[in-house]
């Protein structure tokens, strides 16, 4: 019997989803379980996104490939009603559509770094930059950022401490998944001026743009002025329009290179999806009072969650001012058993809650006493679920308290 | 202003795509262009597939994540509905559902090698073979198929003369992509013989199994004794339905840990489009009616092309019983230079053709006088540009006859 590879035997199970078969039997068994473990929102995805799907459908006979680089009036569709209204200045020529964020980081790394190379990135941090960067070869180094200052950005000396000549690029979510710290301007004009002097590219990932609960306004890194060769940026309509299951996302560079290596990597898979394309297209049209209400609606789970959160006794939730998660210290032994046992063993009129480890977001090893929560649910099935977890918490044979 | 890596500064550019720029152009200048030069046919997807797509649309409110390895549903419907009809008995855990064969073969390929390893191949073949073999670091190994042969799969010492300690699996498309070969249950068997012999995967692609214009029904290598845990399927609804731009295919194999590995795959981007997997439901229920005419009417269109080609002085074109492609050899000096020539300079009545050079089809070098057409347009097109390009083989000057 032939051998699987190595790179695939050892490619790790993703973190967020490898309770899954756990959190499966124990609904099997009739438990009813809170899902705060994934950020898979359950708000309506816009109307017209969904109505621009059957129009189309209606009115064609053939699914057929699109260009690789995507249906040119979505890309035109999105540097005009989108990316120029929020002050970020693209042609269509600097705008190619991926099959979701996913693919666009994944070729933004590829596209930086070689087999052997090195990228920085801000922990904690998405735990599939982990998993790509190891497919890929590339070696990740960790700039820590610590749940007690709020996740700000450290000084750029932190940086410059692990730079070498291997490394290519600086990675950064933000609006943070999982942390939720939304990084300033003055924070990103710092790693700008670090990029710029090392010469790396900034890939930055905004898929939760939209999601800052500030009155500030999200700077991007496409806005770093002098940045323009620099920075590549991986978004996506997933969250945004909360239409993650129509795999749609984009690359977005005024660096021609990084364009034309981008299309390659689109030829080699031919188009991206072309019923999702159609929702994102019609998502253009989405009124500002969708965004307006969604923004609202996070505002009052998060607010939920946090304060429930931080009256435990041992936890210590900062308040995320973007995405919808929120990363809390607590007081057990470890963090992923404790995970387990909540949908093995604990039980409050017959729920669970599913929470995700955070151990697996950091390359610094040791942290097993975070946890990163998805508010992804209404706020009275978050207070139940709050309930719960306190309750556990209490329970809990490993507590450290 | 930093560099892109090596690997994407390296990588191909689509041969199959990259004379577009120079298409568009004629077309640009009101020139019309029979595009005989990429599989994307003009041929309705199934009705009941875009109905499905628009009713499930109606009754969601939220384009959401699906599981990673696909909808169920769509998984329970493969294998009942379309599976077992074909007499490929598989269970739901063998099949994993993956964003088109662009995807399912791409991991195929980096579950079975890592980085260093050979995989044999049956040239000529799907260029993207080749590009993913180049991103994953995979060395082709080319056994050759002769166009005087009708790309009949040689001895299998063709192949034991290829395989090395580092060889893997080989990989094969049946029916083929580019040349329309059809491999019969004996050549099947004796690549069966030799991956037990040398305990490698055979990865196939079945992509084009239901275009196949003998009366013997398509044997899948999920059908060779003792193969069970060998065979990796490689498959998509793109070609079968023509739902090319629904991006769903998918892996289908015994081995339990070639599945595992394919999860880990998959859950590393999330989930397939939910959008095209509503398409790829929908088209469970195509009658048999709809291949039954498609496949009489893709034997006319290759009727059509090959006669026409085989009446063209110095051509040779050996006739396809499988895809909807024909490789033909023409009496050129280059053609690269002859696709590119048809573009830029030849003119019929302002009309012109677009094809495929063959070249990048092959590891074997300096095979410049084949074309691969795509008879994917009706009947009185296809005669006009069959016209067109015997004109076009007359006049031009690099011609060898």
């Amino acid at each position: 019997m032939p051998k699987i590879s190595n790179k695939s035997a050892s490619m790790p199970s993703s973190a967020i989803r490898k309770l899954v078969p756990v959190s499966d039997a124990a609904e099997a068994a009739g438990v009813k379980v809170y899902h705060l473990n994934v950020g898979a929102p359950d708000i309506k995805s816009p109307k017209c996104a969904l109505d621009a799907v059957v129009d189309k459908c209606r009115e064609s006979v053939n699914v057929s490939y699109t260009n690789s680089a995507g249906l040119i009036e979505l890309r035109r569709g999105m540097v005009e009603k989108y990316y120029r209204k929020i002050g970020i200045d693209i042609d269509v020529s600097e705008i190619l559509i991926d099959v979701a964020g996913s693919e666009a980081f994944s070729v933004a790394m590829q596209i930086a770094a070689d087999a052997g190379d090195e990228i920085i990135v801000v922990e904690p941090f998405y735990t599939n930059y982990n998993t790509f960067a190891m497919l890929y070869g590339i070696t990740l180094k960790a700039v820590h950022t610590d749940i007690r200052e709020g996740f700000a950005l450290k000084s750029i000396d932190e940086f410059e401490k692990v730079v070498t000549p291997r490394t290519r690029a600086v990675l950064i979510s933000n609006p943070c998944n999982p942390s939720g710290k939304l990084f300033t301007k003055e924070e990103m004009l710092a790693l700008g001026e670090f990029c710029l002097r090392h010469d790396l590219f900034l890939i930055s990932d905004e898929v939760y743009r939209e999601f800052c609960y500030t009155d500030e306004p999200h700077f991007s890194a496409m806005n770093i002025p002098g940045m323009e060769q620099n920075v590549i940026l991986v978004d996506s309509v997933s969250k945004r329009y909360n239409l993650c299951g129509s795999r749609i996302g984009c690359i977005v560079s005024h660096n021609k290179d990084v364009m034309a290596a981008a299309l390659k990597f689109a030829q080699s898979r031919l188009c991206p999806p072309r019923l999702g394309q159609y929702a994102a297209l019609g998502a253009l049209d989405t009124p500002q009072s969708y965004f307006d209400e969604v923004k609202a609606e996070y505002i009052r789970r998060r607010d939920c969650v946090t304060e429930a959160l931080n009256k435990m006794p041992g936890v210590f939730a900062p308040v995320p001012y973007g995405a919808f998660y929120v990363v809390a210290e607590i007081p057990v032994d470890d963090a992923g058993k404790f995970a387990a046992w909540l949908l093995t063993d604990f039980r409050m009129d017959n729920s669970t809650v599913m929470i995700t480890p955070a151990t697996s977001f950091y390359g610094t090893k040791g942290i097993t006493n975070q946890i990163r929560l998805a508010y992804v649910l209404e706020v009275p099935e978050l207070q139940k679920a709050m309930k719960i977890f306190a309750e556990a918490l209490r329970q809990y044979p490993g507590r450290t308290i």
